[in-house]
């Protein structure tokens, strides 16, 4: 059983408007064990409404509405759900009378516009509204239902709580379960060659996305109950593990800064750094992480070439012979860090971010970011197009994960 | 002429995600005078692509799909595009070798995988993807177009205001104009008592929003072409800038950092930077300027208190005297940044960012920022409260408006 989940109201589709009752509806309808298989955000136009509906309801057995149910006339969601059902449309006198004797508890009188909500679709029953004047429709389906809720968040909520909810878990046969595991160091496609004979494993659905130098696997199984549902997740999301090994940093909305934090946290051990290109962008991804002052020793912002020698002590030769976007200067960069805020570990990032600045030898891109401890230390050189934001995050990635990789060492 | 925008990708249905590549779609093809007239989120799943697809050419001029354009197997939407089409799939070599040496020029092998990204419905356009190896696809149609653009944000943004965007400007006869002014130093209420009885000005509509430490107010304006819905849009813009006067840092997505770059270069100055509590944050935002290099020299992250000291010259007995987080303190990283970063101008940046750390004298929230010059400086302290990272992005809000205002003094 699958579902459809379609929102109606024209200030939807403003700039800037999100489609909160959507996101919600989709998040019950997981819980409940079924999937949504597309959700849309229309405006208030009965014939197009209706061919949305009609797409919706060839596609999923479960379809949810929210929206246009009011008494005014941009409310069209009774008339769009009949045209789609091919089903007249006819006014029920026991819902008119309650509507007016609700009006007149209220002190107020009802209209012909607040009759128009007594209005339904041949063959549907009515969804009770516990909180304001508009019902809800249903229809019951051999394969699922269709339901019609309001657009005020507080109603819609309650009403699909109290009367769409229980009908779906009686029907619904099993439970979902999803984990998400993140990924660095790492492309897209060798994520995939890796575990591609995983993908199809019965009852579960892997996604692979990629950002910023990370790349996520979100993973979802299906049971009978949540019990099975999450131990086919849990299978799954340990045969990945068992072969990405330490290239998986964390899993669910766990960041690399935070898995970072807690292995310096667990060695008592300090870090410091030196950014060129990414000014800054290193320091906050670590400094965004409550309780950093335990661990973060603080850095250094050598954007100008001559502050690369007099703060963090890079030779002058050196960036004459090499050039200040190398692997000497990093290295020189994370060691000057470490030595000058007295921290157990340095990072340094130095790089072209753009839009200017790139050399046939060192286009855009090219970022090399080293860590330096009591030993040899450690060097990475990036090489990927991007645009400014995009390089200089992964550019974090990478120096977050090279950190993280020396402490799993 | 209207539009209908599908995102496409499974984890878009995941509980708690938003489509926010199709929110910024939505308000680029208004500010195009092209209304949405729906939109929808869908999983990777062809067929059920290819229906969607195939109601939204029925239903709208403009079709705009974003995201499944990958290498990997589950993007699904060149099939889907062709199923929708009733068009063969067919692979184009100009395009196959392009990505070839795209990756060849990396250093990588490109696999039968990403040949797959030279596969187009017979019929179609490519777009160029400046940031990435996966194009684009566009269909011109009598009534507007089809177009397909990837997932990832950057590359859709890039590749929509290309190439997608001066088509439509084309054919749209655009009656709407908008404009955003931007105000830092000024609460929200009291942008709204001082230009309320502006809000309701004929074909208009004027909407507030607060973030981190700034105001928008979004105009919108309607006219019979967009010369009109320009002209009422400037009118009103003017009407509230002659009452905010300085308050207002720009407009549009001028960023404040942006502005005070512009401010900087014109008068050839330098800025370096001592932040404590914002941890890079604040050169992550200057450095995020293209070209910053012209006028950023760099700054010191003295996030432990010893190294407000070694590296920011903070005296000790000032630090003992009057604790980390008071005005001397920052006025004492503002001018160690400037004179140890040899630069015109020093800002410093010291505060609670939480959630722990807080006093009664000095809770959760209380941050001092300073500026250094030539002459006396500026301070100002901050006591709002927040969560870790909106405190932060306050302080960097009004840390940049400070050196804005100094500038403009």
């Amino acid at each position: 059983m699958n579902a459809v989940v379609v929102a109606i109201g024209s200030e939807l589709l403003g700039p800037g408007r999100r489609d909160t009752n959507g996101e919600w509806l989709i998040g019950r309808l997981f819980d409940l064990g079924i999937e949504t298989s597309w959700r849309a955000a229309i405006g208030d136009d009965a014939p197009r409404i209706a061919r949305v509906v009609r797409a919706a309801l060839h596609d999923a057995g479960v379809v949810l509405l929210t929206g246009g149910l009011g008494p005014t006339e941009d409310d069209r969601t009774r008339e769009a759900v009949a045209l789609a059902l091919d089903a007249p449309l006819t006014r029920d006198p026991a819902m008119a009378d309650r509507i007016v004797a609700l009006f007149a508890a209220r002190g107020r009188l009802a209209g012909p516009r607040q009759a128009r909500q007594a209005d339904r679709p041949y063959g549907m029953a009515w969804i009770d509204n516990p909180l304001g004047s508009a019902p809800g429709m249903l229809l019951e389906r051999d394969s699922g239902l269709l339901a019609a809720l309001p657009g005020i968040p507080a109603e819609m909520r309650a009403m699909f709580d109290a009367s769409v909810a229980p009908g779906l878990a009686a029907r619904s046969r099993g439970a979902l379960a999803r984990t998400t595991l993140r990924i660095a160091g790492r492309p897209e496609s060798f994520v995939e060659d890796l575990l591609r004979d995983l993908y199809d494993r019965e009852g579960t659905e892997t996604t692979i996305l990629a950002s910023s130098g990370s790349v996520e696997l979100v993973l979802t199984a299906r049971g009978t109950d949540a019990a099975e549902a999450r131990a086919r997740c849990e299978a799954l999301a340990g045969a990945m593990r068992a072969r990405l090994g330490i290239d998986v940093y964390g899993a669910d909305d766990e960041s690399l800064a935070v898995v970072v934090s807690r292995l310096l946290v667990a060695r008592g051990a300090t870090v410091a750094l030196a950014e060129s290109c990414t000014g800054g962008l290193l320091g906050a991804a670590l400094t965004d992480v409550p309780g950093s002052s335990a661990w973060f020793r603080g850095g250094l912002l050598c954007y100008a070439n001559d502050l690369k020698t007099s703060l963090a002590g890079v030779p002058d030769e050196m960036l004459r012979a090499h050039g200040a976007v190398s692997e000497p200067v990093a290295r020189a960069l994370a060691a000057g860090a470490r030595s000058v805020c007295s921290a157990d570990f340095g990072l340094g990032v130095t790089g072209v971010a753009g839009p200017a600045g790139g050399t046939a030898d060192k286009p855009v891109g090219t970022v090399h970011v080293a860590l330096a401890d009591a030993g040899e230390g450690r060097a990475v050189r990036l090489d990927w197009p991007g645009d400014r934001a995009l390089i200089r995050r992964r550019a974090v990635t990478v120096a977050l994960d090279l950190l993280r990789r020396r402490l799993l060492a």
